[in-house]
């Protein structure tokens, strides 16, 4: 029996680049958060502390700067690609590079009627994502685009049932025609696309408003027997209405609002007040995919 | 020498109360944070555990779900003033009593251009504030109404200059005339005056959105020679227009960007690209008032 | 009617020191997260922007790092005088300052049954703080040393009642003789004297483990008919074991476990299996003092 | 093309069960944090609402508190496995089980030197992890179960290096010999054997507490070129002593901790001032294996 070293990578996370682009008076600004993790020939710092393969984290950081400065404004799936290229074009020994990056979205703060052209607010807790995964094959480098968003809450007051479930001898639950339904959607969706000419003339902004307003409204929309119901109706349109995605997954935490038992306190309450409870919640997860979706586990096992 | 109990309080904290008003189709809904603490001759329970004179914090707890429930939606600190004169009212020997409240915005979904009747989004990390302390005194009962906002994050990419301070063995800070300056606002503001018939005519909506659109523009249209001076503009600004409120607190952290030095990446940075720093971060406070306002630290020493 | 500047501060608040003290191969390690705020003559950059007063921020982080490492080790309170002194000395206009500081405790890795000279892990959530308030006066400069922790959540399972309280139209709990207590003790105190001389003969570190180790054995050992009860024992307890102490101020949250009712799953759940609740809380808020205790809400109104 | 449901899962999460066993006046507690994910034919549910199959993550909960007091106390892992066989064998269109636990250590609270019987502190910020996976497969269920730990910090201020990195054009990282070292050690590790009749046979407990002991000791002892040697010298080592264990994961963030720069104020800093740092940081992250273990990606893809 021998111990040996598995899989591993290194990188330099959470580098919170703010970016600004003048035109004249006028300011566009990006704020990103990215993280960078390499991985490649890197046995001989592990087993000896020979670190001559090794470059360094802060020089991934700076690289992070550097380019930031060099490309200006992009989406954050395009900076993605360029820095998972950078790696991997530089350095022969770097056999994947995944770059993760979280974008906050700010609005013009709105001055007489117009946008102010550079002073802004922040727009709100949601958080878009993306994901880049690129990695060395035998026939070149392989390109996987996950975007998505995560931090995104919704509640509808109806519209949302729960009935005619499995009982077993734990059982307590009473069945409901009308209940509050409210989750904090976190969505990532990928490609089916693989190849760099392709991911290159993707409109990620474009995609990402499309599939932003494709799960608010069906959430809205959709009558609901289920929560993983309201979630196969969400992932189905998002793919209906975006042609080029292959598959998405929507993790759903079911932010359960209890109705307070008012009888106690002489009153019946009518479904009109509620206590928003945090622990436990349900939790909802599933992919929705093309039949013929590629597959992604090998770039991502857990994507 | 004799140990004594000295000021003391208690209640319930962080209730979370979730109430929807049903309009046929159309629901509106508030979501609010609601703290209870309470003070009056409660020391026979800390002296010997003698707890006839202690309501407890569940009940607190019932009550202000049920007069959520009694009262349906109200602005929050409309509601606060019911409960702080619910509890009065009921027990003489409470002699004051603070309620603090969040309140959480949602934005209705829009599908198809129209507002959704009962479906929504959380609209932002903004958290609009408020509370209300209630006093007995020899001549009857003292309100106060403080209301606020927090977590309303801004940043301007110019218009900003920090020069001509104060030199001592410690300062290596350079000078700037264009800088970065980001915040992310926590204000108080407080009514002149304290009676019940005044503060229940007050727009408490009207004052909010009037306050939170001062503070927003002041901030992005002030030429700032220092956090301070935009922090007495924004303040200055909001008493300004709101004839009704006799001062005004503001709490800024300066959110640092840092330019990044790029110059042994080979690039000169010419503000172009920031880090966003986490820790130190300036903190500035001040009360803005008007040379008459009436002195509220008896009711809340640190407000 | 005039608009005026207030009451004003600022600072720079989070400076997290790390301060390394070597004796040959054996280190000692000191981290502090430490935040300053001044006031003084500042009403000038308010109004107009103008500078001269000021020392930045970024001043006053350097001088907290500066002054670390001109000093050495110290105890939290000890180096929270010497920054306060240092500004105060050097800078007239200013005329008040407050220390802030948090103490992460570390203990040594053991290793062979031998504290290890220089690698040490973490030891836990509870907070060692420090405040430090110093003010001009007529006379002089008026010193207030506030010392405390915070984070030191604790737990009983029995020896807890709660009966016998106050009853209104919306109570509904029952009556326990026999409960689990649990809370997060936040505690301050501070010492009667208020001058130079002798709050630098204080054994501060003595002090601190003499109250951590008195909280902690009253919590576990008195029989509780309510918290409130035991918040008074703590702090009577802590009173009388530090004479140099004039007063100690305990903030407890109810941190409910509520028993599971496992009725409906044909179980009869006798105080064995709870469920440990987030929100809403219990609040207990108090001040046990010295009768003769001097008034500190002058140096801070909401101590 | 057809749309088509992927993988997907559901349970309730985060159930915070509180266990007391009474031996007369001593107390056992045990404080866990439960999270179960149920996978198997759940299809109907998500296509048409239909429920029949569906097991409410509400009775999840229940039958986490009520096997907890069917039970008693019992090491994670075992509190795991009685889940995870409970929901297979009662359910035979469930396939695969996962149950996440967190274990929160309590220290009885010394009061004369004594360990009090029923009154406790918690420990530390160091969690106790487990997750047992147990699946459904042609020859019957395959169960794994992976323990660990997370929020373990820990440090040194010596003996760690890193020169001779890999440079290129965006390397301005100087090389040192003598730098602190911080990190907050996340591992999980997992056995050879996949049956239930060796799995129940472990001692959780002693495994744990070996573990956590090699880990500590070896960050503590060993002299370390790069973070990645330390991280294999603690797998390695915790493969030495723990014969049934077949890999472990590491996941170690570089918590920097920089010298200041305090040539600016006239001092020279010899390694004695540090600013502990937030973001960016280093994340190393290895899997130290026996060459001979068990591929576990199929039922933990990322595990």
């Amino acid at each position: 029996m021998t111990i040996i070293l598995g899989e591993n990578r290194y990188g330099k996370a959470e580098n919170r680049v703010f970016r600004v682009t003048r035109h004249g008076d006028t300011h566009e600004i990006l704020d990103l958060n990215v993280s960078v993790q390499l991985s490649g020939d890197f046995a001989a710092t592990h087993l000896t502390g020979d670190n001559r393969n090794v470059l360094p984290t802060d020089t991934q950081k700076n690289t992070v700067f550097a380019l930031s400065h060099l490309h200006g404004a992009m989406e954050p799936e395009a900076f993605g690609l360029v820095l998972a290229r950078h790696f991997l074009s530089n350095h022969p020994h770097i056999l994947a590079v995944e770059v993760r990056l979280e974008k906050f979205d700010w609005d013009r703060i709105v001055c007489n009627g117009t946008p102010h052209p550079h002073a802004f607010r922040r727009n709100g807790s949601l958080i878009r994502t993306a994901t880049v995964l690129a990695s060395r094959t035998t026939t070149g480098v392989r390109e996987l685009v996950v975007s998505g968003l995560k931090d995104l809450t919704v509640l509808k007051t109806t519209g949302s049932e729960f009935k005619g479930y499995l009982r077993d001898q734990f059982t307590t639950l009473a069945e409901t025609t009308d209940r509050i339904m409210a989750t904090q959607i976190c969505a990532r969706w990928h490609a089916t696309a693989t190849d760099a000419a392709t991911l290159d003339r993707v409109d990620w902004l474009k995609q990402y408003n499309d599939a932003l307003h494709t799960l608010l409204t069906t959430f809205a929309e959709h009558h609901s027997l289920s929560l993983q119901q309201t979630l196969y109706a969400m992932g189905e349109r998002a793919l209906s209405v975006l042609p080029a995605i292959a598959a998405i997954k929507l993790s759903l935490p079911n932010k359960h609002h209890f109705a307070v038992d008012l009888s106690g306190c002489g009153q019946e309450n009518c479904n009109e007040v509620f206590i928003a409870a945090d622990r436990p919640y349900g939790l909802i997860e599933a992919v929705i995919q093309r039949d013929n979706a590629p597959s992604v586990t090998e770039l991502w096992p857990s994507w």
